[in-house]
């Protein structure tokens, strides 16, 4: 039944590959033979996955968590061929560790120089930052013509947040509203960077990049390439859209625009936007720009760390460290639950400071009892309680994923960052994988770890833990 | 009645201030005025404080949180006095930030340079370090005639660890067994270094440093200076002592050494020791040192950092990052509940990874029912959600830290290093203020900032976020 499950989406995985193979036939590239291998691979391992009809229609927990963590598993390995068997990326650690970036919407890049890539891989690579920024098993609920009710198992393990807000009853009509919204606002950020004199085909990757919130830019210094301060402001924009819970856009139209507006999440999210960037400004008036560049560099940087997309207009690694300090710890925020974005998630560290509040609270007077409130409603104790044990897991996975790349003997800097912004989904981190670095010389067990570090990342831990732990193969619970 | 309770520990403050008072006597210096004028202020605001007798007998919660947070700040503004005035220490807030980092445990210095201190001075800096590791208030517990039951809520806030082990029914008795376990194992100390030849001055004033896990040194370069392998391992060996839990010692002492010996905590810690100082020495073996100098530099490290001691046999900044990796990780650790120690405390992140590991098993089976279990006893779900929003409060503080003390513009590992060693009360970090640098060039802001953080580490966040949140002051709970 997992196989049947994962079968159809590799089927979907092929039928997505044929774009940027459309895309190699435009530019008459040589990397075409690759992404037809890659689809027959793909179609065949589908349909063999798929021959087999289960009995079982109904979907657990378990089972669900399994099928996402697999598929992404897989997905990566089968999209990391073209690169591969193009020769452009010639180890295959690499090119899976590009393409985990690509669906995990990190954006960290092994690739020292991206302008002599051919555009067709360029294309496919910015692609899986927008197929993996709404969910690949989403898009798949999306467009089947039969899932069943219990595929809500499946989209509890992909789409992030502490709830899922219940968007419509129907799970697919849901799927197809979030992913329709998603689709107008790619369009609508192509047409305005095209409009301001990018190159279709840049505004193209650029927008996928963004809407996905992953990072992964046609220019070797990313955004700044385009010396264009219109463009980096579109970008920048939609960067924060993108951060936005897709929820709220669903409520706008159908013209609940004002509840929309008074949702806790956003009002903390844009807090925080505008707190970052005065702080940061403010440190760059002190030390290096004109007043008007830094509140453009700050703006730029910011929404492009909280929503862990990871485009850059400037090098902020030679920023003052309080300018430094303020983006690692929105690295760690993200933005909000039910976006596009990596990240903790604005709403989780709400709750965790609620809670904390209310344990002081509690401290002064045992007996009292109170609830944590988000949008005035009372939150679950059990949703607190997991938000803040997830909290202590995502530490300690930092921690010991720090110990093992520091095993490569960089610097301290360089390490940790990588780390947090490999799990937190962002892309670039300081010192040596900052906005002017990359990721290509780590040892192979790094980049495993920082590859087990996105996919942990992106799925919020549980189902990849889980497909690393006995229970999920033990026939206790099934 | 706060006043009549801060009353009383003032002038216990007094008195413990005539040990150093005598000191200078002998050595006949001329702190010795600053010792009395010190007093003399300390028994003036005791007596006033004590002189009106309130009604009230009974200590509740909050009244128990807020004494303890005002005690310890009254105490170190009273301790800094000695330094102040006497003149080695010319700025109070230097004054004050050692005192603090000496009842806290810590061991930061602002000093440079601390061999040509009067011997009365560094005497009362590791004095310090005696008292606050078992806990000023535990202390007036144990030697005041009459103490409430309630005094409970004063030992639950000052007291580190998740729960605290009913030692004995009788609050004052356990007191009492605590600080006699604490002076025999202390005299233990200054027996054997002497023993190895260790003058007896700086025999006493270390082993105070070690039993409060403090870390003030007589010598500049800490415990290298002695150049005695023996001293070295004696010292090692008292930072593990006095960081397990009292209560196991007392456990042993009733005949139940079995069963002290079954303690989960004390397996974990002694596994992690022992993992640690293998990681460590491999990595120095491969690198720096032959196998037997590595294997000492590692255990003495790893005991001193886990143990939030700080003592430093050698430049640890000079490791290799995978052990620096590590040690940080100690420093966030600390070691057992119930001991001396600063930090997260062990048993707290066994309860938080099993609680993650809870978790998912139950995203494998909603329905099943599990409890978080040590030693082999189900931990209270209440302990198990204020643990984790305790994890996550400290690192949102720890955060926040960063980005004050980063205004000073020092290096990113040099001001992140700070914050945590701060609140972990682990004493030297990395950097600038590795083990041979100081805190001496912080700006005062920052200085303060890690005054909070000390302060805030050793009461485990709520006494001191208590005193600065409106509900303390408010007479709503009261």
């Amino acid at each position: 039944m997992i196989f049947n499950n994962i079968g159809k989406i590799l089927l979907v995985e092929a039928a997505l590959l044929v774009l940027p193979a459309i895309g190699a036939v435009i530019y008459g590239e040589d990397t075409l033979i690759s992404f037809a291998l890659t689809i027959a691979a793909l179609t065949a391992t589908g349909i063999i996955c798929t021959r087999k009809k289960s009995k079982k229609t109904a979907i657990y927990a378990k089972e669900g968590y399994v099928i996402v963590a697999l598929t992404w598993i897989l997905m990566s390995l089968f999209g990391a061929l073209p690169f591969y068997l193009s020769g452009h990326i010639p180890s295959f650690v690499d090119a899976l560790f590009e393409t985990i970036s690509g669906f995990t919407t990190a954006g960290s890049t092994i690739l020292r120089e991206v302008e002599s890539m051919p555009k067709s891989l360029l294309f496919w690579r910015s692609f899986t930052h927008w197929i993996g920024g709404m969910g690949v098993l989403v898009f798949v609920i999306a467009i089947m013509p039969k899932t069943e009710n219990s595929s809500m198992h499946v989209m509890r393990a992909e789409v992030p947040g502490p709830t899922i807000g219940k968007l419509v009853s129907k799970l697919r009509a849901s799927a197809r509203i979030l992913y329709g919204i998603y689709c107008v606002l790619t369009l609508a950020e192509i047409i305005l960077l095209a409009a301001g004199g990018m190159p279709l085909f840049d505004s193209i990757v650029n927008s996928l990049a963004t809407a996905g919130t992953g990072g992964f830019a046609v220019l070797n210094n990313s955004i700044e390439g385009y010396n264009s301060i219109y463009c980096e402001m579109v970008i920048a924009i939609f960067m924060i859209i993108f951060g936005i819970n897709f929820n709220l856009y669903y409520m706008v139209l159908i013209g609940h625009g004002k509840q929309a507006l008074k949702s806790e999440e956003l009002r903390w999210f844009f807090g925080i936007v505008a707190g970052s960037v005065l702080v940061i400004a403010i440190s760059l008036i002190s030390t290096k720009h004109d007043a008007a560049t830094s509140f453009r560099h700050a703006f730029f940087q910011v929404a492009s760390i909280i929503s862990t997309t990871g485009f850059s207009t400037t090098n902020f690694d030679t920023w003052p460290v309080i300018a430094k300090a303020v983006l690692v710890f929105l690295t760690f925020a993200g933005a909000c639950a039910g976006s596009t974005c990596g990240g903790f998630k604005i709403s989780r560290i709400v709750i965790l400071v609620k809670s904390g509040l209310r344990d002081i609270k509690k401290a002064n007077n045992p007996r009292s009892i109170e609830t944590v409130k988000l949008d005035k409603k009372s939150v679950d104790e059990n949703v607190v309680k997991s938000v803040s044990v997830l909290f202590a897991m995502y530490v300690l996975i930092i921690f010991a994923s720090i110990v093992v790349v520091a095993l490569d003997g960089r610097d301290i800097v360089t390490t940790s960052t990588a780390v947090l912004t490999c799990i937190n989904n962002v892309g670039p981190g300081l010192g040596a994988v900052g906005p002017y670095g990359n990721y290509a010389d780590f040892s192979i067990l790094s980049k495993l770890v920082l590859c087990f570090d996105m996919l942990a990342g992106r799925l919020e831990l549980i189902p990849i833990l889980m497909l690393f732990s006995p229970y999920a193969w033990s026939r206790k619970y099934s």
